[in-house]
C-alpha cells in the first residue's frame, strides 16, 4: 500500500518539537512492506492542511493525519477536513457522551470541549470508549486516519487500529509484500553494496539505509507467493547473512544494545562500563533496553582524573606519563571497571569530544577504547570527526560493538 | 520571511533516519523571526519532488531543499529541479575542477562523479571551494537553497550562507520581527497561559510550546521599530520573567544542563551523579554540554545493588529494609556519590523505569531522587507515566532541575 503522512502543528514547524510520531509510523509501515511517498508537517493553517490532504488523497492508497484534534483554538484539523472535502460537520453522540460523563454534576459543556465532538460526517471514532481523539474517514474509497498528535495515544491507535486495517487490505492482494531489515555496523554502505550486487534482480529489491554509523539493508520481495518463506527469499536471506558476516548484528528492530544483551545472557556474563568522553552515554544506551539489569551491572563516569584514580584504580603515574587520552589509560579504566564493579567484561572510553581540548598530537575526535574480558585487556584507537554529540554517539556505538565482537569470539 | 523546507530521501520516508536537519533549520528560522508554513519529506521520486517544489515556491518567500545531491543513482534532486522549473542542466566548472583535483593522476571522472557537477543553469554554488554540494537558485525572484542532506555539512551552509542571506533580505523591510524564547520547567502549559494572559495584545504574540516535560514560551513583536530594545518588548519581557519566576531556566537556546553548568561555575562548585533507573542518562545529558568538565566531576551508574554498596557505600541493611527504590536509598546514593566522587553536590535517582519490575506498592514510574549538597541531604518522590525511555528522560530532567533549584537557593 502506498501512503502519505500529514502531521499538523506550529510546535512542529517552529522546531520546538521533534516530530517523532511520523518517524515511528514510517518505520512500522516500512517493516510491513508499505511505501510512504511523503511525510508533510504543516503549521496551524486550515487552508494548507486542506490542500495538502486533497493532494495526498489523489496520489495514494491511504493517508495518515496526526495532530490538531484538540480543544484549543489552534486545533484546526476537523474544520480543515470538513472544508477541504466538502463534508458536513456533525456532533458525534459517543464523543459527546464521553465528555459529559467526565463533567461535574450540573456542569455544562464549554464551547472548547464541544469542539471535540464536532467531527466530519462519516467519521468512525477509533477508541470504542471515545476518550482518545482519532477517527477513520473513507473518502474516494480510500481510508484516511486522523490520530492525536500526543505520541503515546498516537502509538496505541496506530498499532491497534491503523496497521491491522492496512494489513487486512493488503491481504486482499494476490501477493503481499515481504520485507526484512538487516542491521550492520563496521562496514561502509559502498562496500555492502559491492558485496550484495550479485543479488540485485527483479522482484527482490535491496535498499541501503545509513543510520548514524550503522547501515541497514532491506530485502523486499514483491511477487513471492510464499512471502519470507519463499525459496527465493530464503536464498537471498542466506546470501545476505553470509556476505555481511559478523557485521550483521540484528534483524528487523533489534538494536545493537539488544544484540549485545542477548549474547551476554547466552554466555551468563555481566557487563560494566568506564566512561570519560562519553560521560555516561554508553551506559545510558545499554540501559535503554528493557531487562538490561539481567546483564548490565553498572558503570563509572570518570570525567575527572581524580575519579579515574579513586573509583577505577587507575595509576596516577600512568595518567602523567601517557595522558588521560591514551590506550594505556583506556586499558587501565577497563581493567579497573571490571574489578571495581565486579563484572565479567568491562568497556572503557577516553577521548576528546570537543569542541575544545584538542591538540596537534591529539586532535578533537581522538578516542581510545579499552576492553577487559577475563584477564585479557585490549585497546583500540578511533579517529572520529563531527560535532561533540556526534563523536560521543559514535564512540558509544563503537564501544558497544567492541563488546559484541569480543563475545562472538568466545 | 515565510518559507518551506523540503527534505529528500527514501531513508527518511522509510523511518530509518530521523530528519534532524529540518528540525534544526526550523528552530533557527523561528528564533530569527521567520515562519515555516510546512516541512515536507519526500522519497526518491523526481516527479513528486518537482511538484512539491513548484507548489512551495508559489506559496512562499523562500524554499530550503535538503538531500539528494550526491553521486548515487537514487540522488535525484538536480534532475527533478531541472525538469520541474524548465531549466537547462550545465556542467559547473568549479565543481568539475574540484572533483578533478581529488582524482589520482591520469584517472578520468567516473559517470557517477560527473553527475555531481551537472547543476541547473544559474546555480550559485555555496562552498567557495566547491567541495561541499549545495547551491542557491533564484526562481521567480525567490531564493531556493539546495543543501546536502548530511547533517554537519547542511548545518555549516545553513549557518554561514542561508541564515545571513535571509537576515539581509529581512533587513530590507521597514520593521523586522523580534523574538525571544523563554524556557521553563515545572509548570503546566495551561498555568503559564493563565499567568501570561494579561500580556496578549496586538503586535505582541505569545506562543506556547510543550517540549518533553518543559514548556517554551515565545514572545514575538512584529511592528516594533526598536526590535527587542523597544520599550513595549522590554516591558513584556520583564512581565514574563516575573510571572515565570524560578521556573524560567533559560532564554533562547540555553538547555537546562547549560543553565545548571553556569550556576555551578558561578558558585565554584563541582557536581556528581549516582544513577540506577536512568542508567547514565543524567550524566550523559549533563556532559552533552561543551566545557562540562569545568563543573562535572563524574558519576556512578549503580544498576546492581552490589555497585550501590561497593562504589557508593550504601548500607546493605538500608537496601534490605527500605528496598533499592526508596527515599532512603536515594539519599544514601546521593550522599555516597558526594563523598566517593569528592564533589560538592550530588544528585541520585533510583526507580522503576519499566516495562517490568513494578508492583502494586511501587508501580512502574515510581522514582525517588536524592540530593546531597554540603551536609544537607534531601529526597523527592516522582510518579511518572509513559514508556521506559520517557520515564528515564523525565527523571533525568527532573533531577537536573532539582540541582538547579538547590543552587538558586544558595
Amino acid at each position: 500500500m502506498i501512503g502519505e503522512i500529514i502531521a499538523i502543528g506550529d510546535e512542529l514547524t517552529s522546531g520546538r518539537i521533534v516530530n517523532t510520531t511520523s518517524v515511528l509510523a514510517a518505520r512500522e509501515l516500512f517493516l510491513l512492506g508499505h511505501t510512504l511517498r511523503a511525510m508533510h508537517t504543516i503549521g496551524d493553517d486550515a487552508k494548507l492542511i486542506g490542500a495538502t490532504l486533497t493532494a495526498a488523497i489523489a496520489r495514494c492508497d491511504f493517508v495518515l493525519v496526526t495532530g490538531g484534534l484538540g480543544a484549543t483554538t489552534d486545533d484546526l484539523t476537523n474544520e480543515a477536513v470538513i472544508a477541504a472535502l466538502g463534508l458536513n460537520g456533525t456532533v458525534h453522540p459517543g464523543v459527546r457522551a464521553s465528555i459529559e460523563s467526565r463533567l461535574a454534576k450540573g456542569e455544562r459543556i464549554a464551547a472548547s470541549l464541544s469542539k471535540l465532538a464536532r467531527l466530519p460526517a462519516g467519521a468512525e471514532v477509533l477508541d470504542p470508549e471515545c476518550r482518545m481523539a482519532g477517527y477513520l474517514l473513507r473518502h474516494q474509497d480510500k481510508p484516511i486516519w486522523f490520530l492525536p498528535g500526543v505520541p503515546p495515544q498516537m502509538e496505541i491507535l496506530l498499532r491497534d487500529k491503523v496497521l491491522p486495517a492496512l494489513q487486512a487490505m493488503d491481504a486482499g492482494r494476490t501477493v503481499p509484500v515481504s520485507r526484512r531489515v538487516y542491521r550492520t555496523c563496521g562496514l561502509y554502505e559502498i562496500e555492502i553494496n559491492r558485496r550484495l550486487q550479485p543479488l540485485e534482480q527483479e522482484d527482490l529489491a535491496i535498499g541501503y539505509y545509513p543510520v548514524g554509523s550503522e547501515v541497514h539493508v532491506s530485502l523486499t520481495g514483491r511477487q513471492l507467493a510464499g512471502g519470507t518463506d519463499d525459496p527465493r527469499f530464503q536464498a537471498a536471506d542466506a546470501f545476505i547473512r553470509q556476505s555481511l558476516g559478523d557485521h550483521l548484528y540484528g534483524v528487523d528492530e533489534d538494536s545493537l544494545a539488544v544484540a549485545v544483551g542477548r549474547l551476554l545472557l547466552e554466555r551468563g556474563l555481566m557487563l560494566g562500563t568506564a566512561e570519560s568522553c562519553t560521560g555516561g552515554l554508553i551506559a545510558a544506551t545499554l540501559t535503554e533496553t528493557p531487562g538490561s539489569s539481567r546483564w548490565f551491572k553498572g558503570g563509572v563516569v570518570a570525567y575527572a582524573n581524580e575519579v579515574k584514580e579513586h573509583l577505577l584504580g587507575v595509576d596516577p603515574k600512568l595518567l602523567t606519563r601517557f595522558g588521560a587520552v591514551s590506550g594505556e589509560t583506556a586499558r587501565a579504566m577497563a581493567e579497573g571497571a571490571r574489578r571495581h564493579l565486579g563484572c565479567d567484561i568491562a568497556v572503557a572510553a577516553t577521548g576528546i569530544a570537543g569542541p575544545d581540548g584538542g591538540s596537534p598530537d591529539k586532535p578533537v575526535g581522538t578516542v581510545h577504547l579499552g576492553l577487559a574480558i577475563g584477564d585479557t585487556v585490549t585497546d583500540r584507537l578511533c579517529r572520529l570527526t563531527g560535532s561533540r554529540r556526534h563523536i560521543q554517539e559514535k564512540t558509544a556505538q563503537t564501544a558497544i560493538d567492541m563488546v559484541r565482537r569480543a563475545l562472538l569470539a568466545r
